[in-house]
């Protein structure tokens, strides 16, 4: 049997007025993606971690997203879909409370976080699987609970991102590095789809192929 | 500003071949609505519950969902629409390891449950929320993690599900009382959306007005 593999992320948080007034990414001549560029990445860029980085064969926005008076938008959300049948569901919003949800389900073990942007608490962060669950021999409970796993972090993860920053830096200036391809690449994948996401929007909601 | 909710939800079990090959929800002359109709129908009325049972204003099915030989839904998934701006986002599946998930995100809250359908464990069951959630001052971290609530029960649902049948019968049996307009309510409003999702399906994914 192939390969079955459900995604859904959400990430929302609740803008304040000053921000839904003023902030540069409710401007379409400044950050014109809006939620979905900003809240929307990083639900996308959790799918296509969940999928090694494969890129979608299409994906489909899901209609009636907000938009605010100058068109950007405040919210929406869309489905991305992988030739082998994986498929993503994301929702993100600046119009709700500040949830960060990643839960992939594959046909062994499921994901759980709540928390994978910006930690609960800065110094660890923690993720629950769960692999071949069932139910007790009556169906009354579950034969195993998800265990939950916490990594213990002595550095933020924005002190790391610098690192990482430096180091290639260094490298290319002084030790005769090549420019680094990962951070690049996700990058542009990951740009990839928000691009097929809003051209999904821009075309009454059909599916728009990632190429 | 209106009310914003969007509502994520999940049921996947993975079957076994002999459910896959001889069970009646994947015979087309039987339970014909195969994931949709067994998995799909506790994550709709989840999303019912969640608006109080208001219905939505239309639905539409993800693109590609799986079946059998014969035609029968083996995972899928679709989103619901309602007139006010919430959207509530589904996936069903016979083919992927075990979870029951619902993530809620009000304007001001969020909720999260695991095991919605059947609990972890038979004498208590657990939901954790959070409100006005934020972050740190220098975003690193949140302000506060969602809290858990665990409910204890004496006797597991499906005892108080019989308990309820038997008084309603007692009711109109011995006690006079009128038949009960609670259950057959949702339990219609559950099925007008699944059918609307199947009519999506058959329509090529466009959106299906729900009636």
């Amino acid at each position: 049997m192939s390969h079955f593999f459900q995604i859904q992320t959400a990430f929302s948080f609740a803008a304040d007025n000053d921000f839904l007034e003023n902030d540069i990414r409710v401007k379409p001549d400044l950050d014109a993606l809006g939620a979905l560029g900003d809240a929307g990445w990083y639900c996308i860029r959790a799918s296509l971690w969940a999928t090694d980085y494969q890129l979608p064969k299409f994906v489909t926005a899901l209609r009636n997203p907000v938009k605010n008076k100058a068109g950007v938008i405040l919210s929406c959300g869309g489905s991305l879909h992988w030739e082998d049948g994986k498929v993503a569901i994301f929702h993100c919003s600046f119009l709700s409370n500040l949830t960060m949800d990643i839960t992939a389900i594959g046909t062994k073990g499921t994901l759980h976080v709540n928390d994978f942007i910006i930690p609960y608490k800065e110094n660890d962060a923690s993720y629950r699987t769960v692999s071949e669950a069932w139910f007790t021999d009556v169906d009354l409970e579950w034969n195993k609970k998800p265990s939950e796993h916490v990594i213990n972090a002595d550095l933020p993860q924005e002190v790391l991102m610098v690192k990482e920053f430096s180091t290639l830096v260094d490298g290319i200036k002084w030790r005769g590095s090549s420019p680094d391809k990962k951070w690049p690449t996700i990058t542009r994948k990951t740009q990839l789809i928000i691009d097929a996401v809003m051209a999904s929007i821009n075309k009454g909601f059909e599916p728009v192929e990632v190429s």
